[in-house]
Formats: structure tokens, C-alpha cells, sequence
């Protein structure tokens, strides 16, 4: 288990200190791979724990059970302190940010946790995307704009998403693109 | 079981004959009260079998798994060949049809389908939404619209879709007609 001797990572997970950090990166990876190799359904935590060298309590502390824990993975996926982009351009901000969600999505893994997210979200306040509508404001506010983002949410990740769940294999490379100019279209 | 002696529905469901009918219906009343009991997670082919009155021998040869089942059912769960509104103005017959689908998704049970039928999909050409695209497809085709059936589904279908899975508590009575509004803007 290599994860227990790498640097603390960055952001949110350095907050935690090193020995949670360590573990959290563990339990990461360790489900990451579990879903790649049999599918969410049959990942359960006894299975995560082994995998990841971690006692099966401390995940059963953290998360309760195994679809918050996947929920919550797949919300931090993809890390929410990274470099956004920042080309003082609107429209070339929010193509970036867009591309990178694709490429991101593109991965098995991280595709497999998305819909682990979907299955365990639930009628509360659950929204295991609430971090990319967290820069979809920043990048919004930071240009003056006036697009609320909801505009964002309706018509640039929820087209991501919904190919991502039902029809992975549209994830093409002009998507981004195209769901930005579509959103300043008739603006 | 009062499934049994209900007439035949009409449809696809026909089709299938009689005694296939009502296994049919049974087992998808079975299944949407589990899932609104008891949650996703917690369903499985024994459990609905006994709920449905009907032998699981009958269940796995038709379906394989409880997740494959759940997914057959999402789809279908909106009856494929029930009238689609037909008024001569195209916006207002999107307008009619997304509406239909907030109000399908609004009820809990159906909710609880989708997210599972989204946990379901696969690399495959599983889409527990195809027959939604098929319905926009008709609707465009018969109104001569140049409008590409994917606007439909990025634009309307799929801000539904998000929302139902992640923001429930957002599907607002204004919401078809926003989508469908935004869909027109600018082209």
C-alpha cells in the first residue's frame, strides 16, 4: 500500500492530516479499482477495507455505508481546489472547465462512480455535483456575468451527465464546445 | 394478485399475450412498491418474485438480474404507445410532452426507477431513455423541424434527467416550458 508513504496531497485532504489523508487516498483508490474490476453493485466495505489495507470501522465512521461512501467519492472526484481556467475570456473559461469534466468522465471508473452517485442520491440535499456548480458560480461571478447558473447546470453539465449515465459513448470531443456556444446562443 | 383478472393492457404489453400480461404487471407493481418501500439498493428478484405471486424462475429467464430488470422497467414505465400531444404548433406539443415527463418524474416510485435504471447502464447501447428519444423524434419528424432530435435531448430531456436524480425538490411546475422556451432562443 504505497499511499501511507506518498506526500500529503493537496487541498481538502491535506486538512484532514496526514494519517486521515492517507487513509481517505487509500479507500480512493481501492474503490476506484474495486468498481473497475466488478461493477458498483458488488462493491461492499469489508471489500474496500481489505482492498485498502483499513480497519472496516473507520470507513463505517466516515460514511455509514457503502452508497454514501461512493456518493461522496464521486462528489470529490475531481479535486475541488485544482486550477480552474482563467483566460479573462468567459466563454474560454467555461470550454476548459467543460472539457475537463468530459475527460474526466470519460474514464470507466469515474463514470461507474458517477452512477453509484445517481443510484444513492436521494429526496434531501444531496447532489453529488454540488462542487462543479460551485465553480460554474465562481467563474460566472469572476467575469460579471449575468448568466445564472442554473443556465450552466441545465445546459452544459446536465448534457455531460446524462450521455455519462445512458450513452458514455457520445462523450465526443467538440461536446464542450458545442454546449457553451449553445448556451450563448440567442443571448 | 388482482393483476390477473384486470383487461388486457393495451401495448407492447399486449403483445406479449395474456398470461405474460399479467406477470408483467404484477411484477412491475411489485417492483415499484419495493423501491418505495425498502429502496433501490434493497431489491431483489426473490423479494418481488413473492410480492408478485409469480414463480422467480419466470423473473431471472426474462431479465438475468434485479438490475437489468429495473432498468427494462424505467423504460417502459412511461407507456411507449400512449397519444403524444398533437396541437400543430411544435413548441406547443414539446412543451406538452416535457411536461408529461416532470410530472412522471415527480412521483417518487418513478424517481426511484430512473436512478436505478442510471446505476444500471452500462458501455453498451443500454438508454433506459431511448424510447423518450424516439417520442422527440416523432415530434420534430411531424412537424418537418430541422431541429436535431440531440437538441431535444441535451436541452430538455437531459436538465429533466439531472434534476430528477440530483435536485428532485427543483422540478418546477415552469420548468418544461423554460426548457422547451430556451430551446427556440436563438435559432
Amino acid at each position: 500500500m504505497s499511499a501511507t508513504s506518498r506526500p500529503a496531497t493537496p487541498g481538502p485532504a491535506r486538512r484532514t492530516g496526514g494519517r486521515s489523508a492517507a487513509v481517505l487516498a487509500a479507500v480512493r483508490s481501492a474503490v476506484e479499482d474495486l468498481v473497475s474490476e466488478r461493477g458498483i453493485a458488488q462493491v461492499t466495505i469489508p471489500m474496500v477495507a481489505e482492498r485498502a489495507g483499513v480497519n472496516p470501522t473507520s470507513i463505517y465512521r466516515r460514511w455509514g455505508d457503502a452508497a454514501s461512501m461512493i456518493n461522496d467519492l464521486a462528489t470529490y472526484r475531481i479535486a475541488p481546489d485544482r486550477p480552474l481556467p482563467d483566460t479573462g475570456d468567459l466563454r474560454a473559461d467555461l470550454t476548459g472547465w467543460a472539457q475537463e469534466l468530459v475527460e474526466h468522465f470519460r474514464q470507466p471508473a469515474a463514470a461507474a462512480l458517477l452512477r453509484g452517485g445517481a443510484a444513492a442520491a436521494g429526496d434531501g440535499d444531496s447532489d453529488c455535483l454540488r462542487n462543479r456548480r460551485a465553480e460554474a458560480t465562481m467563474l460566472l461571478d469572476r467575469a460579471g456575468s449575468g448568466l445564472p447558473v442554473d443556465e450552466v447546470i441545465d445546459h452544459v453539465i446536465a448534457p455531460v451527465v446524462y450521455r455519462v449515465l445512458f450513452r458514455p459513448w457520445t462523450l465526443d470531443d467538440d461536446l464542450a464546445a458545442r454546449l457553451v456556444d449553445r448556451l450563448f446562443a440567442g443571448r
